[in-house]
């Protein structure tokens, strides 16, 4: 162990490897609490999603799932409601998640003690068993990815991702998202097929110290991610956008050679994602493209004007949870460019594993 | 108009200036849709809120006060759901609000059509009748601003904020807001006192090319306006955070002289932001504060480290509403840093005023 930590980026190395096996487990045997919930959740009015960090990015990709698979209008919340005001909102018709790799996030555990009192229907996903969220919450999800060493959380947010799309197809009975969900772990392994071009585009964004990265649509978490993973890491200023978004203000932003790295998925948002690498190319923007296979043809016909476009197309079949893959990819580029930096990445400036907010 | 246009900044220097005169008219003439909607809205589960750029700022302001005082649990809408997935969630029970300037975005427009089409109680709010959204929405509240010529949003912003602040005031009957609102336009006139002193931060951070925004709490929609403000009119890489999410990751990335802007408010989230500053001055930080005056004393005894610290005292009684003079002042650094720049915030390279998304 000793040796291994001497290596920097070992233990992020090896987590992001083990993702394949980590995701395969969980979608195999998932965790009891899911089917003992989704019949009480199909009840719920809504649902309240709580968590700071990666894992408040792998609850937006659990909204997007909710929301879209299972009908449920799904807010984040907003913890300081409840551990600094002491106003919070009525959540008795509610489900209400809280999620916490360590299971020790303070303000994710006062939003999970509020909603129980209140008699709302309350699950906790973490990956520490007996952690106090596993106390707060009703019903417990156990991630079961074994511990976490690096400081930046790999196989856990993908893990979480897994758990939200378990616990819709569940709630949603729907047989397709659960078939999509079994082609995930050959999606990441996919990916990390493709390492050798992760770190040929991370040399050549080597000296970057801005990056923009967008996506739309069921990716739009996954581009959350991968700029939280690019700060933590490399410690540069990455900021993650809605394609959408972006064209109402930050377009304004891009000059020659801006690095924007964009999540192309093979789904009604691809066309736009398109269209939008077109505006950054013309407006000069180095883009780095991270595209599902069957989404590379929707690019065939985009003029490269003043800019630069890379691709690379990995082999992810389901559109729905391709967000999973493009994190993976995500943390290999994030690893390479810190490496290509002299960071190391299993450690950081400043931030601790276990961060408690109040 | 054209001697006008002549001179970058005179448009948005204007209408940020109209801001006393148009809120005051607002707050003593409430549209008669809040009150025809309020008592409907109390019927409401959950809230659900459409918005694209700083619309969508207003409307984490109205999330949080929603939230806070109406006990209304709200989401923030994925419009692509409702447009290229054509997968919305259920919205019968709950209160659908959009938000747009222009009355032209597309894709807000389609979240109240379905939104109205399922039963939900639909309002809209826009500086622009006859415009395509107050067809979509069953109520509408005309900001009645006058109309905004440059690029960058600002009087249009802070009259969604106050929106939303009449509409929580009228369905949670909460005197006290009422009263709070009230001082609102003083709040802003003694921003607008602070002018020079707002200009001479710009000056030091002239050479910026990213800034860290941060708030929490209620402050933190207008950290993340601040941060829409500086990219859309001076094209650095500006990026919002709540305190508390900073600390999980983000606080990797201060390096000596990095600048971080930071809304210090009188309330239960101020001490814990005044940690954060230290936190960010121990690394070395260069820190921009524009606090209310109530809350300078909890920077007595931040140590400076090897930081900078420059504080903004604003007389602003409300700590609920405060958000809306820090957006004010955050306008008026956004406007002197882009004409120090060389450039003019009345355009802008690549976007246009109205960006309609599907």
């Amino acid at each position: 162990m000793s040796a291994e930590r001497a290596v920097p980026g070992a233990f992020m190395r090896a987590e992001i490897l083990e993702q394949p096996r980590v995701l395969a487990q969980l979608i195999a045997q998932p965790p009891s609490a899911i089917a003992g919930v989704a019949p009480l959740a199909r009840r719920a009015r809504f649902a309240m999603l709580a968590a700071r960090g990666s894992s408040d990015n792998a609850s937006t990709f659990g909204k997007y799932l909710l929301e879209s698979f299972a009908g449920i209008p799904t807010a984040l919340a907003a913890p300081s409601l409840f551990t600094l005001y002491h106003r919070p909102p009525r959540l008795d018709a509610g489900l209400v998640i809280g999620v916490s790799q360590s299971g020790a996030a303070a303000d994710v555990i006062a939003v999970l003690n509020e909603a129980r009192a209140q008699g709302a229907l309350t699950l906790a996903i973490t990956n520490t068993a007996g952690s106090p969220i596993t106390e707060a919450a009703e019903h417990v999800v156990l991630l079961g990815a074994g511990t976490e060493r690096a400081l930046a959380a790999t196989k856990t947010v993908t893990a979480q991702c897994v758990a939200y799309a378990l616990l819709t197809a569940a709630i949603a009975q729907d047989a397709q998202l659960q078939r999509a969900l079994e082609t995930v772990p050959e999606s990441v392994r996919a990916v990390l097929a493709h390492t050798e071009a992760l770190e040929a585009a991370a040399r050549r964004w080597r000296a970057a110290q801005r990056v923009a990265v967008v996506g739309r649509g069921y990716p739009y978490a996954a581009a959350q991610e991968i700029a939280l993973k690019l700060k933590e890491t490399c410690y540069i200023g990455a900021e993650a956008y809605s394609a959408a978004d972006f064209l109402h203000g930050p377009l304004a932003m891009i000059e020659p050679g801006y690095p924007v790295l964009v999540l192309l998925n093979h789904d009604a948002a691809g066309a736009m994602t398109a269209d939008f690498i077109a505006r950054v190319l013309a407006c000069g923007g180095d883009v780095l493209c991270f595209a599902t296979a069957q989404a590379c043809a929707l690019l065939d016909n985009v003029p490269i004007g003043s800019g630069q476009l890379e691709v690379i197309a990995l082999d992810v079949p389901s559109a729905v949870l391709s967000a999973i893959a493009f994190i993976v990819a995500g943390q290999w580029f994030a690893l390479a460019l810190a490496l290509l930096k002299g960071h190391n990445p299993d450690r950081s400036r400043s931030v601790t594993k276990i961060t408690v907010t109040r």
